[in-house]
């Protein structure tokens, strides 16, 4: 008799992952243009540079998991500890201290403790301390992922799994929807961080599958009390939002938003990809963006180019927001005289001789 | 004393669409890509014939409202009874009867009346017959779409302004999210039609604005109830779905839907011209798709490209969903042998000597 159909879930999510990690291991290059490369069969550990920046060594690859002591990543973990021995990977668990609420640090050492009697190795509890930038939530995650990249380098892991479900992903497109800025926001996580190091194997698997995959296996599992106080937006959208967005428009909401972050992200590349491109091609031979042929652009990419020159120019992209861009992009497209707009950044852009000046005061 | 603001804001945003509709009846030619052209000042009633297929005689261009009675369309009839007279512009509406409530003609009897009290003229109470494909909401709208095509056909008018505001836009955002069928249904209504038809005033105007303007106005209207009955997907939303979802978000989620669907709107747009673009440049000498060539597209483009291609084949756009186009695209990123695939419309895609082979059977 197999593994109950939620284990037999979480560990199909797992291998799946652990495959790829092994062959980017393996592989010589890694493609630039984030499609899928040649894979080439062979065994994981050829001590060979990949050009994400790791040295798989001799040793077997250390992937590691992050773990809150949370259904979702302790799923995960258990999964991990399942399936890396059979493709001779070391499996370690981390588990982070955020300091925030009384008893946090015997919190971190019990679930410390439950993964190392899942048999992981290393496992390590860190203790982090949060700022105030940019509000709790973020302040937590900045520090969270601070911890964690110092643990992967300092231990040498091939990659650091990290246990979203499908339902997170849901919460956090309806996140990026309420700041209106474009479909970038709407793409939600990556199931694949950029460096190649964060992973998210669960990220199609719904929550549920996770909790019932701890519960059949007797897994002790910890209910963090700010996953529902309302006090967060995202715990109040997880309980009244999302429900009440099912309630009135079907069951298939939350696959409809995981799905709708795949086609923004995919989307949003090819579009920044093409600015990238048109960029140089708006250009004079001083490097000053030329009005005429950035009017011929579609909205769409000339948004973009504007957008990249103002970053470029130091406008940081966080306070840079859709509203300041359209303004820039009027000097193009409603031209009337209109003076020098300021930007975040004291960065500046005016219409001058039918370029654009953007510049840092 | 000027105005009751919530008068103004509907007065100004009918002013606005009315001086768009007169600048087009004077313009040649009008762009083909939607780009803003070249705006020449100048009378209104030229004669000339204009590229959305109109004609501008030489009497006053009549603009038509589309009213149901609701305080939307009450509060766009009473601006444009107000604008059009300024503008010299004769001012019509036009409200359809759908037969769906016992007293209906009798209500759309009223409306009419409540219309040429407006010193609207002409004004019509059409009464159209309602099928039953695609569901009650879809049927509807059909019918009340041919009608004031007809109407406005019969009537020579210039455009139809509706009176959807910025919460209907949200409302029509979630619906979209619901499919999960990418960022075209993220897109919302447009301002304007693509046959330049259909126009509405109020898309960046919220609900509220309009009901104030007809109480200040003391314009009598009519809360259909079909808007309030949870046995239809929108009603549900409006009332339960999208309060949900401020209360969680806040309260700028509905700007921040509508502006999602013009930044949506724009980057499908730009990513269908380049997959145009791209057609051209992946077909071989007899016409076919080139895998290999398919396959250096961006993802993004490459599945627009097939999803045309599909289209084009005989496979009903309405009927061809993301995962049909995927099966087919894995027929390029993760060729393996497999037959030829069944899609909507009897149409075929299989993979032939590194060509896609698609036709309808």
């Amino acid at each position: 008799m197999g593994p109950h159909p939620a284990v037999a879930a979480i560990r199909l999510a797992v291998r799946r992952v652990l495959h790829d990690v092994l062959n980017e291991l393996n592989e010589i290059p890694r493609p630039a243009t984030g499609r899928p490369g040649t894979l080439r069969p062979g065994t994981p550990h050829t001590g060979q540079q990949t050009t994400a920046g790791r040295v798989a060594t001799t040793e077997r690859p250390l992937v590691l998991v992050a773990c809150s002591g949370g259904a979702d990543s302790m799923a995960l973990a258990s999964a991990l500890a399942f399936e890396a021995p059979k493709l001779s990977v070391r499996a370690g668990g981390i588990t982070v201290d955020h300091g925030l609420q009384t008893g946090s640090g015997l919190r971190a050492a019990e679930v410390a403790a439950r993964l190392t009697a899942l048999r992981l190795d290393p496992v390590e509890a860190i203790a982090v301390s949060v700022g105030r930038d940019g509000g709790p939530e973020a302040a937590a995650r900045d520090a969270r992922y601070a911890a964690l990249d110092e643990a992967a380098d300092r231990l040498g892991a091939a990659a650091v799994l990290l246990g979203h479900t499908r339902d997170d992903q849901a919460e956090t497109v309806l996140l990026g929807l309420a700041r209106g800025s474009g479909i970038r926001s709407l793409s939600g996580m990556a199931a694949v961080s950029p460096s190649g190091r964060y992973r998210r194997p669960f990220l199609q698997l719904d929550r549920q599958t996770a909790r019932k995959a701890c519960l059949v296996q007797q897994l002790p599992v910890w209910d963090d009390p700010m996953n529902a106080d309302p006090a967060y937006t995202r715990s109040r959208l997880r309980h009244e939002g999302l429900p009440a967005l099912e309630k009135a428009l079907g069951k298939g909401v939350v696959q409809a938003l995981a799905r709708t972050a795949q086609l923004s992200r995919d989307d949003a590349d090819a579009l920044d990809a093409w600015a990238a491109d048109a960029d140089a091609s708006v250009r004079d031979d001083a490097g000053l963006l030329d009005c005429v042929k950035l009017y011929a652009l579609p909205p769409a990419v000339r948004r973009r180019v504007l957008r990249r020159a103002l970053v470029a120019a130091g406008s940081p992209a966080g306070s840079l927001f859709a509203r300041h861009v359209e303004e820039v992009e009027r000097l193009i497209t409603g031209w009337r005289g209109q003076g020098a707009i300021n930007l975040p950044g004291r960065v500046e852009a005016r219409r001058q001789g039918g370029r654009l000046v953007i510049r840092q005061g």
